[in-house]
């Protein structure tokens, strides 16, 4: 029989995803204390403004946790605080980053040199400098921490493990393409579907913002920088040594003259001036009886990464691809036709279950 | 540091699948080698009729192997002698299982008693009786060893880590759908395509046996059992306790005059007689703007799994899979718009691949 483990759990962010993990390691570590020997104990949760801990490490409730952090009245501790805290815990711990902070990023080296496991959905660790990335990775082989990032491409959609897999057993990836992003699917399949007419750009972009489909501001979305992070990311994971996410090709779909306007309401406003542009684009693309898309694509051979709008055959599964839906293709020497991967790839939900399917898969791991 | 480990590997079969994985073995040793403080050693490996192996536990070389294989005049283990061999074994042992032996299969619980984790892609262990399931996973349990059957469905593709990370995340799987057959799907493609006309049944069914998408006698593909297993597998790791491949309703391609004919010859040379049955199937699904697939489904809230004939508008998912590819979508809670995985589900690169897969993941855990 294994023997019985102490696994201390650090969570940093409770919002959106942090708030549904909690509610999922709950369900989880119920379940664990029932049908194995590994005890999970939470000792650290904190939001922007509050934190919740127990300097005793004893594990902390999760009834009405949520209130309670809301309301404590614990010090914030400072990022190198809680590296020493979490450091000097008498059993493994586990870091869970909720956030999309740069600055938490920035102390992952420093974490997982103190043996210190990380799981996270933030994309900014992986997609900044290549430099980061390297430490991060150093970093893990020499404690033999871990640190699993599968929701930071495609939330809960297993993207990342089986590229991973796909290298690890020595297939050699060739081109990954795809829709990665369920705010540029929506955008596109309204305003270019398959069949039928779409609306005009500036109008499809206000209904997905309305239906919170986009970002505050949707040129968040619309600048392609979030598509390029996750394609720096993959890149990485199949050899390439991408710098960073604005070393390679990518569109904007933002018109020059309104990049520097102040808010997002005003570049609402003034989007449809730029209709024409957008719909010259479809246009050209109907002529040829295809559709527009906007994708991210990864050509290993030439070592090319891009991000931008392709013109596809109404059958091709890019084009097929339904709502919000993102869509992966993995070509391979033994995919010769693509193993492709499809479903939504946000939403809080969805991205905590890849982060607690990752939380899972170190838990397995730890000895 | 992790500290070294040295794990010892026995493989049984070296056909098709079990020589693209002693192929891939060779690569992924060599580079855990120069890579990790892991060393694997091939201990044993046998054929039908041929045996391979080290009484004193060192490593066979990869050099030649399946050549010496081949010529090997070492005697035959039988199951609990090679059961006895790996049990005694200086360090941890994983069993590789490349047949598709019911006999390999009802070993597995013994094997597992004795510490030694299981990778294989042989369904027969999991789509067997319900009994022999329930003891492999409670031997599995009760020692702590690993048994892991990813290519067991769909080959190389991620189809039971991700229905297991679903399930273990706290995730509703509602319902499951699909083409499990590369042979199916090559056929119906084919035969009832979404542009275009197809052949006759007949026809189709000889074209697929020549091109060798099918068993050397088609009735084995076309009876649905191969489909069915897959089934019982995932209905299996959804919860539900079914209790054979033949437990729930599938619908056989073969028309029942030819079930008993002796030869996969004269089932060929009989099959033309019986094309208007097929035609009128595709016809009627014709006539409502749809074509005909062979899709296997689970409903887990009705508990209902079946095997058979369906029909799809062209635009789903099911209807649009192209060659021989499989597709495999996951209905849930969180996923209401269906997680989809697609690609190629069979061949002896890719199934290998999945036991090679397999096999990392349980390196990654034996502490």
């Amino acid at each position: 029989m294994p023997s019985p483990k102490d696994v201390y759990i650090a969570v940093i962010g409770a919002g959106g995803v942090g708030k549904c993990f909690l509610a999922q390691l709950e369900v989880l570590s119920a379940r664990l204390s029932k049908t194995s020997s590994t005890k999970l104990s939470l000792i650290y949760v904190s939001r922007s403004k509050t934190v919740l801990y127990s300097p005793q490490y004893t594990a902390l409730p999760f009834t009405d946790l949520t209130t309670k952090l809301a309301d404590s009245k614990q010090e914030l501790l400072s990022l190198p605080k809680i590296v020493d805290y979490l450091a000097a815990a008498p059993s493994k711990v586990i870091l869970v980053d909720n956030t999309s902070s740069q600055d938490v990023a920035d102390t992952y080296p420093a974490v997982l040199k103190k043996g210190i496991s990380i799981v996270t959905p933030n994309k900014k660790a992986f997609s900044g400098s290549y430099q980061l990335w390297e430490e991060i990775f150093a970093a893990a082989r020499e404690s033999g921490a871990k640190v699993y990032h599968e929701s930071s491409v495609g939330a809960g959609l297993p993207v990342i493990s089986t590229l991973k897999e796909l290298v690890d057993t020595g297939d050699e990836v060739t081109k990954i393409e795809g829709v990665f992003s369920g705010t540029m699917s929506f955008l596109f399949n309204s305003f270019a579907p398959t069949e039928g007419k779409g609306g005009k750009w500036s109008e499809e972009v206000k209904n997905a913002k309305d239906l919170g489909y986009t970002e505050p501001d949707p040129r968040d979305d619309l600048n392609g920088l979030d598509v390029a992070r996750k394609l720096t990311i993959l890149a990485r994971l199949s050899g390439l040594s991408v710098e960073s996410p604005t070393s390679f090709p990518v569109q904007s779909l933002i018109p020059k003259e309104l990049e520097s306007v102040g808010s997002g309401e005003e570049f609402m406003q003034r989007l449809p001036e730029f209709d024409s542009q957008m719909e010259e684009t479809k246009t050209a693309a109907e002529k040829e009886g295809k559709v527009v898309r906007f994708v991210g694509s990864i050509d290993i051979a030439k070592k090319e990464v891009k991000v931008g709008l392709e013109k596809f055959d109404p059958s091709h599964p890019i084009a097929a691809l339904k709502g919000s839906d993102n869509i992966i293709s993995f070509y391979t020497k033994r995919y010769v036709s693509p193993l492709i991967i499809q479903g939504a790839g946000a939403g809080g939900d969805l991205t905590a279950m890849g982060v607690t399917g990752d939380l899972i898969k170190i838990l397995e791991r730890l000895s």
